[in-house]
């Protein structure tokens, strides 16, 4: 039996689309042979619909197209997700399927028996949770369709308060009484770096423990804040890992099932490290915002700091040069270096810069608001309107041209509340909202690693908003290298004061971290979508009170 | 047998506060032989709690809460809500309890078995729900214990997609096995307007079906966007309400049981219209923003317009007028009446108030942008340009005076993406966001009632931005009472465009409407939190894909 594997980067809610690219892939199978073709988690409708889900017409029409993909399976089958009506007149209306499709029409459709609800993840929100179980029977072999999260029963992830086993039930372990003859999991997991590993773990354990083959199919591609890695993969029954597709773009692979039975060969080992990974996902999450909302060009503010270096390589990476504009806005704070240096990687980059001194600006608000502020002193006040000039300014650029601004604030920024709302938070996406500065530091070496792309003195230099004289960052902040540290084992780990405290940090500098990030609920509220990285990025996954004492 | 109910304003993880006001309650329940007390749902922790609840030591320390309130039960027993931790080694970690306490010590912990999730509800991504049931048996009567959700079974509400009946189990058929003697439910449930009949009906049908008397605590209070009506009730078995606590604040009071069991009063009506009951629940939820997080004092942008009037009256009515100040930031397009009905406002509330005029600013801004805008026609960008100097002047005196910005946009506008991003769309809360201009014009009304305290002029005149000459806003959209009536068939009931049209509409007006909704998701990711009085607001509770076609 000859099976192919379709990673395609869908668009959400675009059924045309989608549909074409499922089409074109069968087509494909067809030519080769292929026995059955496999999509990734609600194919149909793009992963995640969000409250798409709730529309009725919305859920019909994907319907309606998995039928029309059906007409296409005569010499073929194919298993497509979309979503399905629940017939019972209580619980959730809808199940996540995965649609069989096999003589040209829908033979059995099989739900997802558990819902993710955790981080980003709302799945209970729409669906109702299988608990009725099926085999496929096709040419004479049982395939174990499960859908995501239906192989994460007992994963090798702690969790909220350290639970690995969310479920009370085993899909699999259920499916295992039809004796099937190999497992598909159809997905749509959203990258996080070292996540590869865990799945690696949690496949080829799956395909050890039943002695059965195992087809993986991801999504890949970026919706908004959420990027899928694709790195579809294909398990021997000895826990093998035969094959992977491609990390981070489309793929297609055919697979003869006899071949990958006594397929032998050595562990995949993934080669990149994290950085790397981080990278490509960065530049794929710019990519495809730009691809699917129809906007071509980036402007950003270019200080001279290293957030901007790095966020502008990206965006070069993600877009080309001709495609990214910079903004460089001194004021009379911003040092000598501060525009040198931004020059410098601009012309390196070859992108279109423009010097746009704010003093000017920002004099014409200090006049006008000096009948007020006569004789209070200087404060954050006046920093922040130079920060919100410069937002003013880039949105400016952005509306009359129509390029997209992203935001460069990173992830420990973010977290203290070390930004300016309005100001440098400004922005359509934000590019290192979930990487802490010490890893921003990385990017940039990793940017580096053959050539001096970025100048050096912006990586070497102490770290400024420049927005009063001789600002630096350490004047307000701890060591980033402590920073990240503690912010790490908050956010991502979600210890107390007392945990972090006892792994060897000054109380007073965790509690002050901590009252920093807690006090600082209401600025992220108002962040742009954050491109995810890591097991926690601030946004949709950390959904924390703004009125509240903790 | 004397039933105290005791409808408190929490505070979302400020334990020392809410323990204090449990123990009072307690201690008043004491004084006057009550021999039953019952707080509100997840009374200990304040409801919501979102995220925090993934903390450890938040969960611990409810948990600690909850036995020292248990030392306080001596001559007394009292059901407090608080998480509990799961037993099992699978599932959620937490389950959503209410914990009996008698005899200085917790008797039994109840959990918790609808677990809502839809709309702002993520309950099921913290906890597990319940599959046991048991009775409290507690001086010779039987008590069925119900948190919130648990009578929501069957309600008369049709949620996403026409359904009503989300669960598979009814918490009450399994109770009733146990031939209980009364229904206690827990509750944290926020307002929509129009929601109080519904509890009416669920909670007067559930006592008539079951010949038993009902005891309805609700939580009351604001927390960010959510504001709960309290509202608490008491229903005979006969099904109808015996008596109501307060609405929009706190109460405290003692029913005799047998007394319940044999009144026969008539039927309870409510008497506010919905725009009444908007009105008192928009103040509710200025007030606790400010009070919850220290705050003390306001500032608006105050352009002449009706919103802008309206928000003020109600941040005036929340703050009183010494802690509401306001700017009138007139430009060259602005009207002469913008600014004289503004000051005329100001001065029947007697709030502080300073004209700032900006055109000195916004030149500095096309001055500078000359070089790059030179021989481009004027258009939307100089517009914002505008909106985003105000929003810089008024976030400088935020930052000088410790003022919080309230923002002033309704919610026709920030459906169609009607508003300036960092400009008019700034704010640390909403005041307007879920009310659309039409009822903005109602809630204006409904404050003139007695006396024209919102110039008549500003009610009558046509609601204009005035960012370019003459500029309109039926310019640029539908007049606003077809706008909202499509909007309200679009958001909060969630139809289709073929739907919508079928009850009259045009269709070029609904296609154009509804992608200019969809268009402006990004613009809404990054709006304020919103004070929600509908179905469905902007917001939490509606989570839309930002790239995605549809």
């Amino acid at each position: 039996m000859q099976i192919a594997l379709a990673q395609i980067n869908f668009i959400i809610g675009n059924f045309e689309y989608n549909v074409h690219r499922i089409l074109e892939a069968i087509r494909k199978a067809k030519k080769v042979n292929a026995d059955l073709i496999v999509f990734s988690e609600l194919a149909v409708t793009g992963y995640p619909p969000l409250d798409l889900l709730e529309h009725r017409r919305f859920v019909e029409k994907a319907i309606e197209c998995v039928h029309q993909i059906a007409r296409e399976c005569d010499d073929i089958a194919a298993i497509v997700g979309a979503p399905s009506f629940n017939p019972s007149d209580s619980g959730k209306v809808l199940f996540n399927s995965a649609y069989f499709l096999c003589d040209g029409k829908v033979k059995s459709v099989h739900h997802k028996s558990l819902l993710p609800t955790y981080d980003i993840f709302d799945e209970y929100r729409y669906f109702e949770p299988n608990r009725e179980f099926q085999i496929i029977e096709y040419k004479g072999k049982k395939i174990a369709l499960t859908i995501c999260e239906d192989l994460w029963d007992n994963p090798p992830v702690e969790y909220a308060l350290g639970r690995s086993r969310l479920y009370t039930v085993s899909p699999m372990k259920e499916l295992l009484k039809f004796h099937p003859d190999f497992i598909i999991n159809i997905s749509a997991s959203p990258f996080e770096y070292n996540k590869i590993e865990v799945k690696k773990t949690i496949f080829t354990r799956y395909a050890r423990e039943t002695r059965l083959p195992l087809f993986y199919v991801n999504q890949v591609g970026a919706h908004t804040d959420l990027i899928f890695d694709g790195g579809s993969m294909v398990i021997s029954p000895e826990g093998k890992i035969v094959d992977t597709l491609h990390f981070f773009r489309e793929d297609f692979k055919v697979y003869l099932l006899e071949d990958v039975m006594k397929d032998t060969s050595v562990d995949f080992s993934f080669e990149q490290d994290e950085i790397e990974q981080m990278h490509d996902a960065l530049v794929l999450g710019i990519r495809d915002y730009f691809a699917k909302t129809g906007l071509k060009s980036a402007i950003l503010g270019l200080s001279g700091g290293i957030d901007s270096a790095v966020a502008t390589v990206l965006a070069v990476e993600a877009l080309g040069h001709e495609q990214v504009k910079v903004l460089l806005m001194p004021s009379k704070f911003s040092s000598e270096h501060s525009v040198t240096d931004a020059v410098e990687l601009a012309k390196r980059l070859n992108i279109e810069y423009h010097i746009v001194p704010i003093q000017f600006i920002v004099d014409s608000f200090l006049t006008t608001l000096q009948p007020y502020f006569d004789g209070l002193p200087v404060d954050v006040t006046e920093e922040n309107i130079q920060a919100r000039v410069r937002g003013v300014l880039l949105m400016a650029m952005s509306n009359k041209f129509g390029h997209l601004l992203l935001n460069t604030s990173n992830k420990s920024e973010i977290a203290v509340g070390y930004g300016t709302l309005y100001g440098d938070m400004n922005g359509g996406l934000s590019v290192l909202g979930d990487v802490y500065k010490t890893n921003v530091y990385r990017l940039a070496q990793h940017i580096n690693r053959n050539t001096e792309l970025i100048p050096i003195n912006i990586l070497t230099k102490a770290p400024s908003a420049e927005l009063r004289p001789n600002q630096k960052d350490s004047d307000s902040l701890p060591p980033y290298e402590i920073l990240d540290e503690v912010l790490f084992r908050y956010i991502e780990q979600q210890k107390s004061i007392e945990e972090i405290v006892s792994e060897g940090f000054h109380s007073e500098v965790v509690e002050r971290i901590m009252r920093m990030v807690n006090a600082n609920e209401y600025k992220r509220f108002q962040t742009p979508p954050i491109l995810k990285v890591t097991s926690k990025a601030f946004g949709q996954g950390r959904r924390m009170p703004i009125v509240a004492r903790y």
